[in-house]
C-alpha cells in the first residue's frame, strides 16, 4: 500500500517530464509513466579510474559490465582512449587506454542489448589512430570530452569518430567556469556538426539545480532546429548530483550519466541505484545493481576514497578541480580542515 | 575570481529566494543577497541520539553548542523532553529527557544569541509536568512531533508550551504518508493555534523536490492569512535532504533543520555545512562548524552508522520507517542487499 500511495505521488512528477519532453519533439503522450527516450550512461569503470589511475581487477570491470546487462542500463563507458604517448602504459592501468583486446576480455563480443563506450580527452588522445573503424570494435559510441577552448580539437575528434561510424557525445566539462558568450558560440559550432548529443558538465560539483536547470534550458534552446540531444553529467560535492540529474531529466535532457555507488573522481557522481529507483522504464532493474555495489564496488571504498566528503565540498563551494581535496584525502594525516578551507579561501 | 563567479551564478537562485519571500508578506526587496527571516535549527544532538540511545558525551554536547553559536545558527535542538514512565533513564542517556540541569550543565544561563529548543513526542511525553514555565527554563522553544492521527494531542502540548511562554513548533512528521483530506483538515485546526511553524517532516527520505514543493505550497496557503511560518526537516535516504531543503526555502519555508554532518536517525538530515554554504546571510559562518564536525562530530561515525547507505535507500524508495534498514545494517554480518530489497517490497 505505501508502494502505491509514493507511485502516485510520483505521478506527478512524470507528468510534469511528460510535459517536457515536448521540448525534443516527442509524440504529444497524456498518461505514461517514464519517457522512452532516456538513456542510462553507466561511468562507474571510466570516472573511478581516476581514483586508482584506471587499474581495476578484470573481475570488476565484469562484474560492472554484467551488473549493466541484467540492470537493463543502456551503455557502459568502460574507459578512455587516451595517449600512450603521453601516458606511460607502465604507470596506468588498461582502462586509461582501452585496447580492443583488452575490452574485448571483459565482453567477448558483447553480444548484449548494452552499448559500450569509452572516452578520449581533448589533446591527450592519438583518437586518428588509437579508435579504430566501428566495424571492427565492440565500442558503440566515442564521447570527447573537451574543455571551452578546446572545442575546435573536440569537433575534429566527433568528426573522425562519426566518420569512422561510432555514436558520438560532447562532453563539455567545468561547465560552471564558461563565460556565457564562449558557451553560447560553442553551442552554435556543435549544433552544426555531426555530433548526436552534448553533455553539462558540473565537473566541479558546483552548480545548484536551479543552475543546471539554466544550462539545460541554454542547450536544448540552441540545439531546437536538430535531433541533438542534451545530457547531463554531475558531481557529488555539494550531495545534490542525484538531485541535479532528475531536475535535468525534468527540464529534458535524455542522457543521464550515474555510476554504481557514485564511484568517480573525488565527490563521484549520481549514483546509479537513485536513478534508476526514481525512473520507472521496467526495462531498468535495481536488484542486480544492489548486488554489484554490495560484493564489487563497495569493498573498493577504503581503498579509492571517493564520495562525499568535506575537502571536495569546500572545492565544489569554491567552484575548483576536486584535485585540491583529493591532495588533502590522500595525506597520511588528515590536517586541519578548518585551515584547507582558509587556504582554499585565499587560493580563489 | 572563481568565487566572484559562483556568487554571480548565484544570484539567480538567491532572487528567486527573494520574489518567493513575498508569499510571507515580507516587505519587497529588489537586490539583496539574502533573506534574514530564514532560521536554522541545529538537531545533531536531537536527532543523532536517535543513534545511540541519547548517549552522548557532555563535551560532545557542549562542542556542539559552541560550534552553533560560533557559527551563528539560530536554534540548538538538545534533546527530547520526553516521559521516564514510559523510557527508563537506566536505558537511555539524559538527552532523551533534557532535566533542566543536564541542559545547564551544558550552556550554563546560555547568555549567547543561541536559542535552545527540545523536542517533546505526542503520546511519549508527560509535558505538562516535564515542561517547566519559560522563565525557570534556559530552553527558548518546544518543538511537538507528532503524527497525523495525533493532532487534536499535539494542539493540547501546543497550547501547554504557549501558555508557559516558549515559542512553539508543530513538526507533522511521515508527511509522505498523509492523505491528503486529512492533512487539510489538520492544517487548518493548526491555522487556528497557537503554534509559531509548523514542519514538514520527511521522516522516511521519500519525497523527491517536486513533492516537497507542493507540500510547503499547500502549507503556505492554508497560512497565508496569518504570521506563522513553515519549516522542513528531510531525510537523506535517497540523498535529497539538501536538495529538498533549498527547494522548501525557494518555496517559502524560513524554518530549516539540520544537522552537523547530517547526524541523525538512519541517512541522517540535510547537512548544516551544505546548507551555511548555500545561505549568503553573512551571520553565518563555516569555519567553526567544520572544525567541530571533523573533531567532535566525524569520530563517533563507525559507531552511530548514520548516513546515506542502500538500506535506507531502499526503506525511502518504499516510503518506509528506517527502522529496517538499521536493523540490517545492526548485524554483525551484512546479509544480501538485494534479499532485504525483496523482503522490504513483499512487505510494501
Amino acid at each position: 500500500m505505501a508502494i502505491e500511495r509514493i507511485h502516485q505521488i510520483t505521478r506527478s512528477v512524470l507528468n510534469r517530464i511528460m510535459d517536457q519532453s515536448a521540448l525534443n519533439e516527442a509524440p504529444a503522450r497524456k498518461w505514461l509513466t517514464y519517457r522512452p527516450e532516456i538513456k542510462l550512461i553507466d561511468c562507474t569503470i571510466r570516472d573511478g579510474g581516476l581514483m586508482n589511475d584506471h587499474r581495476f581487477e578484470a573481475d570488476t570491470v565484469r562484474a560492472v559490465y554484467q551488473a549493466c546487462v541484467a540492470g537493463g542500463i543502456d551503455y557502459m563507458e568502460i574507459g578512455y582512449i587516451n595517449s600512450r604517448q603521453i601516458f606511460s602504459p607502465d604507470e596506468h592501468g588498461p582502462w586509461k587506454f582501452c585496447a580492443e583486446e583488452d575490452i574485448r576480455g571483459i565482453v567477448g563480443d558483447n553480444g548484449t542489448p548494452l552499448k559500450l563506450a569509452a572516452m578520449a580527452d581533448a589533446e591527450k588522445s592519438d583518437y586518428e589512430t588509437d579508435i579504430l573503424p566501428s566495424d571492427e570494435s565492440v565500442l558503440d559510441m566515442i564521447r570527447v570530452a573537451t574543455y571551452i577552448h578546446q572545442i575546435p580539437l573536440a569537433l575534429d575528434m566527433i568528426r573522425d569518430a562519426h566518420e569512422k561510424g561510432y555514436e558520438t557525445t560532447l562532453n563539455l566539462m567545468a561547465a560552471s567556469t564558461v563565460p556565457e558568450s564562449e558557451m553560447d558560440e560553442a553551442l552554435s559550432m556543435l549544433a552544426e556538426s555531426d555530433v548526436d548529443a552534448i553533455y553539462v558538465v558540473d565537473s566541479f560539483g558546483a552548480l545548484y539545480s536551479e543552475q543546471v536547470e539554466a544550462l539545460v534550458d541554454k542547450f536544448l534552446n540552441a540545439l531546437q532546429s536538430t535531433d541533438k540531444q542534451v545530457g547531463i553529467h554531475a558531481h557529488n560535492n555539494q550531495q545534490l548530483a542525484f538531485a541535479n540529474t532528475i531536475q535535468a531529466l525534468i527540464r529534458g535532457a535524455n542522457y543521464l550519466d550515474a555510476s554504481l555507488a557514485g564511484l568517480g573522481r573525488g565527490a563521484g557522481n549520481c549514483p546509479m541505484e537513485l536513478i534508476v529507483g526514481f525512473l520507472h522504464n521496467p526495462k531498468f532493474r535495481l536488484r542486480p545493481l544492489l548486488e554489484c555495489i554490495q560484493y564489487d564496488v563497495e569493498p573498493m571504498r577504503a581503498e579509492l576514497m571517493w564520495g562525499f566528503d568535506l575537502p571536495y565540498m569546500i572545492t565544489g563551494l569554491m567552484n575548483q578541480h576536486p584535485r585540491a581535496g583529493m591532495r588533502f584525502n590522500a595525506a597520511k594525516e588528515r590536517g586541519s580542515m578548518a585551515r584547507f578551507y582558509d587556504e582554499m579561501e585565499d587560493a580563489g
